[in-house]
């Protein structure tokens, strides 16, 4: 492997980042009546600390600030990473996180937590302390994005611009799917810290299974070729799906395509601070249905991106959240002909004050 | 890159290998007296079917056999890759699995599954409907590996000593830790489908943080290094950790290593099946204890593999669970002082009827 092989580690924010994140956080506690939360999902506690770990508690108390549990494995570096909490061991029976769930009257927690981690936890609480979910709370912080959230995304989704530019001329007839698949993850892991998600890739009719998995099918000449992928960079997500054609496309597969492109466009266009994510998803949906290919588009129109490759808001039918300023969301149109063809283009966008800025510079012509 | 660095896609056993594990699953709930049970893991419909997806649920009815429910962006691949289950579309307001939820007078649910998850299944079911957790009869039934998951893990862990003498020639002094990781994460991808987890490479005194994020500290002359990785192929999971030495041990350190080594041999020569987890994992805590250490080794012993990095039962203080012919676990004592070294041995044992053999061959000598 040459020096440049490497790529290089992810980045944190500074200890300022998280510690506004946690102030805001307590603000959104106290408002909503609550004494404090117990935050246990890994992808949570990372958003709030900056530290990765597969194992912790993240006790936030409204008035008093953030402590952190974390056992053996952790601990070390749990103190290092979190200047902003104080981080307490637990070992065997004693749980220093106890002490929090017997003071706190009114507690929040994770609904998106396993159900029997939460049994355990409540039971460890007074029977008089009373619940309530967090999640709707820690998604709306998560949603809006920071300036140095969207710096970071803008990175990740310009490196996924590069990795396209660098991956697409090494991908020809002959190969198969499985093997365009691992020059776009080798270059993940140049270009960034890896995939956002197992890249997709179909060959052909392939195109048709939205979310196919690569195998065998090996590119014809001739066939058009769909690719869903995203770079990994400094823990937040790029997500761009781009179709190519070896050869000629057939008139059918031009029609589709310029169907699903229009799509794309009239939704990036409408996009308006106060809309609802339902009424975005409308206008490209509306546009492929007008063209008779309303059954052909199944899935949603998009979701936004950040630590994770799917979060909320969303663009679907039924998404009655309304997007902001600084949410960072896909937008995904396609239509898919079981056995003949797929076609999705996918582009990632920030929200603004006064429509959306398209993050995505890969080329969509056909 | 050359046609050999592309690896190949994951293979899957014939379907006869999922028809049986759904099998001996509906006599399980049979013999719980539940009429089915709403399977909605990821890893427990990837284990009863052999298909991945990020959306789905499986419906096993104890007298009818399977059904998998699941969107327009996985159907067409569900159809082809499940023939032994009903495949059904799942489409807006419109939840196949409902009826399923309705018929059902005793149903077993994934305690495991998010809250917020259950909460909306149970609110489908009857209120009549009794439920029960299957999280303990999924998890029996994956503890003790079939023939021909055997066979996959003895592959697994072939793979991953193969990389480890591949990459091991390839790590020395003036690399930073990141570098060296960045040369296993590459091998994994060539000797299988991808790291079964981050690999954690510390260098010097960074393996006193079991689970140190190798970052852009320089493995100097002198320093010890401890590599914790393991290959993923097929699905299944290898894991193993070596500490080398790029010069001469401290006499520290020489000691230390041979406590570990020799806590590891003695765990490996004293599991039988019949014994408890907490039976086995004593083994190695009492002889570093008996050494002086016993605060300074914080973790388990050992987890078990499979298509998790992570399943039950463990070696571990507290494991009432007994183990048995067919387990495959890793056994992996450490000793651990901050600011001074880390060591770690682990290897990955297959129980038998009279003992374990120890699957991973990669050498263990200082």
């Amino acid at each position: 492997m040459d020096k440049s092989d490497f790529g290089r580690p992810p980045a944190s924010f500074p200890a300022e980042e998280y510690t506004r994140r946690i102030e805001r956080f307590r603000r959104k506690l106290a408002k909503e009546g609550l004494d404090g939360a117990v935050v246990t999902r890994g992808v949570s506690r990372l958003y709030l600390t900056g530290f990765e770990s597969s194992a912790g508690t993240l006790l936030v108390d409204a008035a008093e600030g953030a402590v952190f549990v974390t056992d053996f494995r952790y601990i070390i570096m749990a103190e290092r990473a979190l200047p902003f909490a104080k981080c307490l061991l637990k070992k065997g029976g004693n749980d220093p996180a106890q002490a929090f769930l017997k003071k706190w009257r009114a507690c929040g927690y994770e609904e998106l937590e396993a159900k029997a981690t939460l049994d355990a936890l409540f039971a460890k609480m007074p029977e008089s302390c009373s619940r309530k979910p967090v999640d709707a709370a820690i998604g709306e912080l998560r949603a809006v994005k920071s300036r140095r959230e969207i710096a970071a995304l803008r990175r990740a989704v310009a490196q996924g611009d590069a990795l396209y530019a660098w991956a697409l001329p090494q991908i020809h007839p002959g190969m198969t799917e499985w093997e365009a698949r691992a020059v776009f993850r080798r270059g993940a892991d140049l270009f960034g810290q890896g995939e956002s998600f197992d890249t997709i890739v179909c060959a052909g009719a392939n195109g048709a299974e939205c979310h196919h998995n690569p195998d065998l099918t090996v590119i014809r000449p001739g066939d058009p070729l769909l690719v869903d992928f995203g770079v990994l960079l400094d823990r937040y997500h790029s997500d761009m799906t781009r179709c190519v054609h070896f050869g000629k496309p057939s008139a059918l597969y031009r029609k589709v395509y310029g169907i699903v492109l229009e799509a794309n466009r009239k939704a990036i266009e409408a996009i308006r601070p106060g809309m609802t994510g339902e009424e975005v998803d409308a206008v490209a949906r509306g546009h492929i249905a007008k063209n008779g290919y309303g059954a052909a588009f199944g899935h949603s129109l998009g979701h936004s991106v950040g630590m994770e490759i799917h979060e909320g808001p969303n663009f679907s039918p039924n998404e009655k959240r309304v997007i902001k300023p600084g949410m960072v969301i896909t937008v995904e149109p396609g239509i898919y002909l079981k056995g003949r063809l797929g076609v999705r283009i996918e582009d990632v966008v920030l929200v603004t004050k006064s429509g959306c800025e398209v993050l995505t510079t890969a080329p969509r012509e056909l």
